[in-house]
């Protein structure tokens, strides 16, 4: 299989750490798809993926799977039962909706405000931009923190008593906080605690340097 | 279990198809929620689902399942194996992926487009507008039928070979685009086809009537 993406991306990571997470590492090839030369913009690209985002596996099928959830769907169930995405009606209800919440609530928003409410990837990529609206999904992301860390002091993790792909959308979008430079509010200690664990998963910690060549990290 | 939405609304559409697709209407009972009142958007609803959308599903145990997708999750496993969702990892991968392509490209962009460049739900729900967000969205939503056009020439189904989750997160593209004047473009033959056969499906014909009481319907 073959992930293309950028390695340090929040949504890249969010594959990244499905991966790890499923020890399937060993069976996929990285391919830089340069987002600053707007590379996933151009034809040769929207023909993998319509939607022009990364990150884009390829199956072995010549099959262009994109959509980080549809992604991990896949590969949570490749070698064995899920782990990531649940496995009763009950699991997979819970962990879908806060997984998808993780995105509309945090995620996604800051997305939207780097690309629309700060220079993003640059002039050259960013081609149209509606500040007023990024703005407004900064402030969405910002309440959306509070809101996780309500959950967060209630249960251990975002679904609920287990690591879940839920976990992995939220981390996700406190990546992508940090590249914006939006800071968890510090009353969110519920948060903030729950993202310090996270770290210490291997999955989490060597996700950027995961598509390194063997050598380079020797 | 009881289902909170509006008999006619887009969103909701897709878990009442999906409700008739698995033969579950019985096990449910309707609580409609006054979207022209801004119901969905008061503390009462927000407890129920952060998100402040609809619909949302109330499991027996009190749990509170919110979005369309988890909601499909969690009603396609509930009494037998998956027929909406995928079995393989392959078919789950495309059908999330398509279903979610459906959202991005279709529904949710004409959903963008009612709230912000059309009185949508009136002046006392619509606090704040962003035209010019809202328009881009419905030109998105266009260009996002001729890409569903174009696979629909190529497969008899969404996601592929066989009726699934995608094909009711289209349906629902479709339902919300009739609702705000969106005509389909005349060219777009294999999707207008496609959506006549969809037409015929007893879950997608009957989806509205579905929560009428027996006695009204009888």
């Amino acid at each position: 299989m073959t992930i293309h993406d950028w390695p340090t991306g929040p949504y890249p990571a969010r594959v990244r750490i499905a991966l790890a997470e499923k020890n399937l590492q060993s069976r996929v090839r990285f391919v830089t798809v340069d987002l600053y030369k707007g590379e996933h913009k151009k034809p040769d690209f929207l023909a993998k993926n319509y939607s022009g985002t990364l990150p884009v596996l390829e199956l072995d099928d010549g099959t262009f799977l994109a959509e980080c959830t549809a992604i991990t769907e896949y590969l949570d169930v490749l070698d064995g039962p899920a782990t990531l995405t649940g496995t009763t009606p009950r699991e997979k209800g819970v962990i879908h909706m806060m997984s998808k919440r993780a995105e509309l609530e945090l995620l996604d928003a800051i997305s939207v405000y780097f690309h629309h409410a700060t220079p993003g990837l640059g002039p050259d990529v960013e081609i149209y931009q509606n500040a007023e609206w990024g703005l407004r999904q900064r402030d969405k992301a910002v309440k959306g923190m509070h809101y996780f860390d309500a959950m967060l002091q209630r249960q251990p993790f975002v679904a609920g008593a287990a690591f879940s792909m839920a976990d992995i959308t939220v981390i996700g979008g406190l990546i992508f906080a940090g590249l914006v430079k939006l800071q968890v509010p510090a009353e969110c200690t519920a948060l903030q605690a729950w993202y310090a664990r996270m770290q210490e998963r291997p999955s989490v910690r060597n996700r950027v340097t995961m598509s390194a060549p063997a050598e380079a990290s020797a």
